[in-house]
């Protein structure tokens, strides 16, 4: 089946990745104890440090994702902060907010407000849990796209993630089916695949076309290549997503890029 | 089985319920478009709008319950009033902060220090699908609550959230379970039971003890005095929400209460 891809979104993505020729989406998650030294210690230092982590990147990746918990965090200043890191980002390369939200229809409408009308954003992360009535909210943005979590990058998604339903397909397997089927309604759901799971070459088996967004690379223990080789779809595209190995490297951030993918 | 129950929010609620007689929860949920027409329609008149409502309420109320969509659809300036509506709440009356938070473990971490150390709140909601290893940040705060999402209001549950397990378990339940477990363990999780759901006596008959936090009362369609009887645990408790029609009463607010309770 043939899925017609339109977002603008999505075809931001397609350019950053014929610029760059990489999937690898930097995560911004900054984390006051982990910043380094020769920055201020309070959120204009982590201002500072985010400014100069996409300055050294933008040439290098093919999108954000800066998980607003890391800001929220911080208080509202950390907000303010994430709010002028998004305007900062050049307008060319698409912005995922990770807000994993979801909750019952005029309450997500909220949800998608602050997140897609008051910061900006291109793209967010949802919760399936609630259904779909829980997620309309930001399918009705055209423009938008929604990453449904699926299959997550922590031990904990064998709990119930992994759990088998009556006819014997694991939840994240029929959640997997929805978001195909969204995807083909509203084209702008996509779904997130954790990349230390061995499951991710299945799940682009039953659909070539819809979009992943591929955690758990680098400090998680996922492979980028892997993930590139099993989570791209038929257009090339996956987001691949790295935080904390390109943010605190060893190194630089160049050789952290360089030895991930 | 006996559970014991002993964090301050719990203690809080036991008083609440001495003093006031009733298990209703008000859901402070403020919309732009719906608070009275006298009020400026700004963050100024919200917080207004909102004082009163508490000053209306307080001495028939159990607990708030703010839902922070509702503040971050009017951007940073909303979560300003959230912070001031949290202080002005008379502190012997625990406020839920409805967030239905949930993520990997040192980003899970973060959401917990903003609902409760940045916010202040005695408790709040999460989303069960990523797994323990989500929720344990949260069940670490042992002062504060959590109220795991087992089964919603909204008509979208029956798509994920009741789907028979491969043992013909309603994934809600096999839910409902752990959140049982997870309180033995760590005496400060209760769950979301919807109150438009027949189950909600069924559920309570799987254990005495556990708290239930029960929306969907009012504008959703489900009845106070079945919730309250089919709902409340041993202690004679549960958190009985009504948000919009408290809000937004055709007559007056205490005319709404009376006739919801």
């Amino acid at each position: 089946m043939q899925i017609t891809l339109m977002t603008r979104f999505y075809d931001k993505l397609k350019k950053n990745l014929d610029r760059t020729g990489t999937l690898l989406c930097v995560g911004l998650d900054p984390d006051l104890s982990r910043i380094p030294s020769f920055y201020s210690q309070n959120c204009e230092g982590i201002y500072q440090f985010l400014l100069d982590v996409i300055a050294q990147t933008q040439d290098k990746c093919i999108a954000y994702k800066p998980n607003i918990s890391f800001f929220e965090g911080l208080g509202l200043d950390g907000l303010k902060v994430l709010e002028k890191i998004v305007r900062a980002i050049p307008d060319y390369i698409p912005v995922v907010i990770d807000a994993k939200r979801g909750d019952i229809g005029n309450t997500s409408k909220m949800q998608a407000r602050y997140i897609y009308d008051y910061f900006g954003a291109d793209a967010t992360t949802l919760h399936p849990y609630m259904g779909e009535d829980s997620l309309l909210p930001f399918f009705d943005y055209k423009d938008k796209f929604n990453f449904v979590l699926a299959l997550t990058s922590n031990p904990s998604a064998k709990q119930f993630e992994m759990r088998d339903l009556h006819d014997s397909t694991p939840l994240y397997r029929f959640i997997f089916e929805q978001c195909i089927a969204w995807h083909k309604q509203f084209q702008n759901v996509g779904v997130v695949v954790g990349g230390t799971q061995e499951h991710l070459k299945t799940l682009r088996s039953y659909s070539k076309d819809l979009l992943f967004l591929i955690p758990g690379i680098g400090a998680q223990g996922g492979d980028y290549n892997f993930a590139r080789e099993a989570g791209a779809n038929a257009d090339g595209l996956a987001l691949i997503n790295v935080s904390r190995a390109v943010l605190y490297p060893e190194t630089s951030i160049s050789d952290a890029i360089q030895s991930i993918t």
